[in-house]
């Protein structure tokens, strides 16, 4: 596996393999009588986050403290980063404290391949998400979720529904799915597809209903309210009669498919509640399975990079 | 005990009684050479937190972290929650994250039953303030606080006196000192006094000099400042003319007694400084017994809940 | 060595000599394959930050953590501080608590003496910033860095450039230096030199260019950006003119000089990035000793106070 963990695109399907192996034993770590290995003690892993996501960040930070590693919270407000100091700077500070690991979200696109790129820093680097580009580990504990309940991914199909454009979440998983060889459908209204959907490895719709039938797993992306009056958005009623996931379509499923969403959810806007609380929803485990992966690639990245022993 | 901590009015005498033995041996922790127990190590406790308050969630935080656990704190502000989560989509994640105990403060009265009724978490629910409505672990550090002095609280007299209206340290004090069996007499002026006092199982009084003579322990509630200026709250002279604990009340009170104030104090307000500093004080004592008492909380509700046995 | 940590001026030659001797057997500790120490394990650490300083409380909060340290972070932003708490109150709960050092950063000069001095604390008060007044671990961990590049600081020459009126680096270095043996001179304009820096035991002078050629280190202070329309300050243009290290300042410098900033840098103002990444440059360097020497004066202060040992 590379050092850094930047794009779900970086991950050939034997690393990515590798990674949902490993959570898959990380998941009983949580069935011992101490919840814990000791595999990255007197390690740090620095939170650095330009960008609130309290999910994310204690995701990561559980996943780094049953790992045993020292977990730094470093926000962007107040910090001297809004005193105007470059990431540059930034990166090279936390690089000296010693940060064996650093988990960034930010919010423009690129952000963590800059860090990777320019040896800032020797720890490794994983992207928690940047701007409108990737969130990697949302797409591994996506497909850890789907594998779970769906077997090998190969040949099954996945459709993603919903504001596409602006969602890292829809990018990465595209592309982690891809490699793992199952067929994608994102389907969106023209105005929430983004340019260039046409290179990616998928097929897209403009109708939710055409795709149902065949889908073995439905994954509802989040719809950002504050998005939800500019002149691209449809209107709300709009919106969740033509995109979200009601009972009735849910029905129309296969008995096996499997509903998504990577939350926090809008009941009633992109998925009803009845929905989101019905026994075909794996929303739950997804959240579960987020500190799982997370721990894998923490495992990988910084404690295990070096030997080819799984977790003891 | 029960799984939960969300009222006074929950804990049986036996169950109190238990929790306050069992805060007695938390306290020797502190004299060890190493001060920590090893019995919480792989468990996480989140500190769940919608309205800030740092006392209570450094308390908390000290706590956990001396029996070994891991301490997530999850702040409101800038959260999934101001995107409009509901209640019930942070407990599920809170749960499948793991979370052995969620500590909750909260601004609405009854949000930790709802988290703990609904079944959203298998983990220990413990109130750390819910609005104007219950503050159960003061009143245990409180009990705990008044025991050490003044022994079994049987038959003591207790006056607290305030702003009793919107005060959840009065509320969980007088069920859990009924519980104890001790005599409560509410001090406040008529219009800090709730609609319904009558039924709660303690006497009121209008004047405080009458109730100074028999008390075994005077509590002081804080006055909250953005309260002074309501019409129902009487002027700052007057309010602390009447209800103020100064040098010449203080020594009407019995050669035992003792002064408490759950804090933070505004000193010469609802107590004098010379009052605060005084050798009857036991208010840093109380901050002393807090973390012991929220130690026995998370032992007994996390680490002790299935054996019999005191901590080791 | 005393008990707490205020002013640079309170350690003797051969105490600042013990803590970066210390300091020295703490950078090995990174080396190690478990980069911790066991030696305050079960001790508490309380990061009580009046004023935000992502760096210096991170700085902190590792070199706790590398000690086994429990770190508590006690931001007064939404505390009971900002409900009226007197600094009294505070210091009392937080020594009530268990605190066993707290790192006090406050926006007011003398706060962290009187944290000591009133006896509110029996823990370790450690100074990480008081105003325009004094940062000694600052100092400390610009007097390693010297050390490690140019040997016994006794007779070497440091020139401290920039607004040192409102500088506590600039302060602390001076008072820790001269106590070293090193000579110092202050360059700055005369509006940002301090009243009564003639009782300073150091140089003061106008002109950058006339102390280069002897310098053994030279350290650039950092411009606060909200200060550069202030009356007293020359216009941006002319500050960097008069008062920056660009490349040919630098080659004037001897060959065996270092370069210094305490960070976070405004490149191009105080300092130009050709510079700041030079080979001359040590700043990056300053950080990483910045957590040996927290290590230290923790180790010092808190687990080893009492004996003569060194680390193990």
């Amino acid at each position: 596996m590379k050092r850094h963990l930047l794009s779900a695109a970086d991950l050939a399907r034997d690393e990515a393999s590798r990674v949902l192996d490993t959570a898959e034993e990380m998941l009983g770590i949580a069935e011992r009588p101490i919840k814990k290995l000791p595999t990255l003690r007197g390690r740090t892993v620095v939170n650095l986050f330009f960008e609130d996501s309290t999910r994310t960040r204690i995701s990561f930070e559980a996943a780094a403290k049953r790992l045993s590693a020292d977990v730094i919270t470093f926000s962007a407000k107040g910090s001297s980063v809004s005193k105007g100091e470059s990431l540059k700077d930034t990166a090279l500070t936390l690089q000296a404290m010693g940060a064996d690991a650093v988990v960034i979200r930010h919010h423009s696109s690129g952000a963590p391949h800059r860090l990777a790129g320019a040896g800032w820093t020797n720890g490794a680097v994983i992207n928690a998400g940047d701007g409108t580009h990737e969130h990697p580990t949302q797409a591994l504990l996506d497909a850890f979720t789907m594998r779970r309940h769906l077997g090998d991914l190969a040949g099954k199909n996945v459709t993603i529904v919903g504001d596409v454009l602006h969602s890292r979440v829809a990018r990465s998983n595209a592309l982690l799915l891809h490699t793992l060889g199952a067929h994608v459908t994102l389907v969106a209204p023209p105005t929430l597809l983004p340019v260039g959907v046409e290179h990616w490895p998928v097929e897209t719709s403009y109708r939710l209903d055409d795709s149902l039938e065949k889908a073995d797993a439905v994954m509802m992306l989040r719809v950002q309210r504050e998005r939800m009056n500019a002149s691209y958005f449809p209107s709300a009623r709009e919106y969740s009669r033509r995109y979200g996931l009601d009972t009735a379509r849910m029905d129309r499923l296969p008995e096996h498919a499997i509903v998504m969403h990577p939350g926090p959810m809008n009941r009633g806007m992109e998925i009803t509640a009845d929905v989101a609380d019905s026994g075909r929803s794996v929303i739950v485990e997804q959240v579960t399975n987020g500190v799982a992966v997370r721990m894998a690639v923490l495992y990988l990245l910084v404690g295990g990079a070096t030997t080819e022993e799984g977790p003891a």
